[in-house]
């Protein structure tokens, strides 16, 4: 037995060579005489047609196997130059080994997302989530490889953490308690989900030099945008003795370096969804990992959007000042109108911006950085980190963080320390950016937002 | 600036040349006119040894630099071919970047693993950690590759689920309230934290035929032991179309693979640990590299044991008898004195194994497989899934557990479904039997067991 994976790699040199496989049924049309079947094993995205003539023993039995069921097929492999798919196989000898019922419900017609959520463990039988997820895999190891190429080592930072003090966003508790009496709890204290690994990250970065943490993230906001979901994957790099720049140009390294290799490995699966989601995917990856990133100071952007709007371009949000933070319309014009390009923004105020960022000799603003790319606006989010740490503390009470909670981090900053930057990368964010997509719902596998919890 | 990690790549070639590097003091041994410093800049295990003298302008400074300083050095690389290390810098200009203060708490001398888990952010400088944590990312990245080179797509499946019925375990409710109004809650329905992925991993292989999972899962265990953590990481593949024998398969060819790349990538990390710890580590992991896997059905295993005791050998539980679950001596005997090597039992009593395994055709066994490994007892844990939708219904109520909530796991019978086959690889378990480390505490990052939730 084959699979389709490895005949698609040397189908050139398979022309009338016997072939055996088992798949699952996409299709079956039936004919008189000589009926289409397409089967799919899994092992690639790329489809095969069979076709079968009514010279097979159970002939009327095989047109018969409904969509999803599993069969299994012997036959010749004949090239088609002249087809939209370059072979198929001539069977002669087919099995259904099972049929599946009835009522199956991906019949093959269009269903709509929403439907679809509604099946997250069938959907990805589909092409278009099949791709979705390949590139999804894909994307995964690339980053994994980058940074292992990079010198980067991988930390595992946990998941359950007593540190809700980040001020990040809501937290989700966790307990095996049905009160909030915590000292008698699994963990003898409030326990909550993480919402971020960086702090934990940074620690390590301390010994490693180059950290990177890849794994899930949540977030208690009674969120129901198409942006927003209470579980997703996050990518934190952190190095130590590095400051912004170092920061920026890791960021366009890795962007670059993982998005060529999604598209080579995935090129068929991308070619499918431009086709039928986003004719602009193309010429967006290839923006992206040949065009340099334009860079601009916060200060300046603040400046180029209040000469937009005296020029007569509409903002829903007019009211632009230093100190604001940018919405969306306001990225998504810097990095498309603006530059046409994936823009950094530097130098952020420091009163919008995390506890840990490192103050900027104007003592207004902070090194913090983030990616806008066009079409999505934020993508990344990073920066120095402050170094100083009677400022850092500082930094805490302003915010109205309670720096006890963090002695454990805080104190990193005294047992030597010599700058850090980091950033971090939402994954499903990115995911969106590269195949179109563009409800977060549908680059997770089961997505968890509020009041959906199936499966 | 160049790093360490280039440096011992290359250093043959380096001799007589200029370096500078910036890098963190392990040790600061002053002498009278010439003192020594051992350093490291976190991107190699191995530490670099400057010497210095009172030539440098600022001597009497430099030797007052505290263990965890950063320093900065410039020197000339100098080969020692009759020391232990294969070079030096003799430096030419030294500076301070940042002192640490005294109090740092890992001064050098010996400390025990209860006092370094109560320092989990600082434990990592320490060479012991430095090397599991370095043998912790390497491995990681020989599973994704391992996996990746064999068509395995990656799937990241839920850590929130509303599935708490398969019986692994106790298990965490994450909420946002403070009592058990759980239809009032953020997700309108109870949710808990992932006890294993393989379910939703199960749907995913029917699509893809292989995928793996990668992740957190969580287990609220008030269990002690050196085994147990509430948080740890798993690897559980799924392979449809595929039978026990093909899981057996994967199973060792994934072991010999990734532990033999990790043994040519950490060598040095290894050897450090196996000097320190484990005088028996390489040979371990020589045998399971290379030696061939025994496998011994649970029905003959029973016998072996009475026979066992029949011939003198104690056990602390002599009670042996078809249906009993193996303790880890029995396990160890198994595979230390009967095979002397790694050894799959398969064909378990279907009363002590999950209702997801497929029967036997004697229908009281079921087509599952350990791994046990010398040293550690059960490594690995999997089997072939029920395939037949009745049966496996059938097979919850037996274990009292509600086909109801696992509705869409159990549908997935009836859309098609040729044999599926899969296992659970325990990261922390794996990483143990790698280094010899005892307490799986000393292989996760931040490790969360009950009453102990520190950072």
């Amino acid at each position: 037995m084959t699979d389709l994976a490895a005949i698609f790699q040397n189908y050139t040199k398979l022309g009338n060579q016997n072939i055996n496989l088992i798949g699952r049924v996409r299709t079956n049309r039936k004919g008189k005489k000589v009926s289409f079947m397409v089967v799919n094993d899994g092992t690639i995205f790329q489809d095969l047609q069979v076709v079968y003539k009514d010279e097979l023993s159970n002939y009327e039995n095989i047109t018969k196997a409904r969509p999803a069921s599993i069969v299994e097929i012997s036959g010749t492999l004949v090239l088609t130059p002249n087809k939209p798919q370059p072979f198929e196989i001539q069977a002669t000898q087919m099995e259904i080994l099972d049929q599946a019922i009835e009522e199956y419900p991906l019949q093959n017609k269009e269903h709509t997302p929403e439907f679809l959520r509604e099946l997250a463990h069938l959907r990805v039988r589909t092409k278009t989530f099949n791709a979705i997820y390949r590139v999804r895999s894909a994307a995964s190891f690339a980053f994994h490889r980058f940074f292992n190429e990079q010198g980067f080592v991988y930390v595992q930072t946990p998941i359950l953490t007593s540190n809700d003090a980040e001020g990040a966003g809501e937290t989700f508790v966790v307990t095996t308690r049905n009160d909030d009496k915590y000292d008698q709890d699994f963990f003898g204290k409030k326990a909550v989900l993480t919402v971020s690994g960086q702090l934990h990250a940074e620690a390590y970065a301390q010994a490693f030099r180059k950290v990177y943490t890849f794994g899930p993230t949540f977030r208690a906001e009674e969120s129901y945008t198409a942006k927003h979901a209470a579980e997703f994957w996050m990518i934190e790099p952190e190095v130590a003795f590095a400051d912004l720049q170092d920061n920026i140009d890791l960021i366009e390294a890795m962007l670059k370096s993982v998005t060529k290799e999604v598209w080579d490995v995935c090129h068929t699966e991308l070619n499918f969804l431009a086709q039928h989601f986003d004719i602009d995917l193309a010429s967006r990856l290839q923006s992206l990992t040949t065009k340099n990133f334009a860079l601009l100071p916060y200060r300046d952007a603040i400046e180029r959007l209040k000469e937009a709007i005296a020029d007569g371009h509409h903002f829903d949000d007019e009211n632009i000042f230093f100190g604001m933070d940018l919405a969306t319309e306001h990225e998504r014009f810097i990095c498309e109108v603006l530059y046409n390009a994936p823009t950094f923004i530097v130098d952020y105020p420091k009163t919008i911006k995390s506890f840990y960022m490192k103050e900027n000799p104007d003592l207004e603003t902070v090194a913090g950085v983030d990616l806008l790319v066009p079409g999505i606006g934020e993508l990344v989010g990073g920066s120095e980190r402050e170094g100083d740490y009677d400022k850092l503390v500082q930094r805490c009470l302003e915010q109205g963080i309670d720096p006890k909670g963090l002695d454990w981090y805080l104190g990193l900053r005294r047992f030597g320390y010599y700058k850090s930057a980091g950033f971090g990368l939402g994954f499903e964010r990115y995911l969106m950016y590269l195949t179109g997509v563009t409800n977060i719902r549908d680059v997770l596998l089961y997505p968890r937002t509020p009041k959906n919890l199936l499966f």
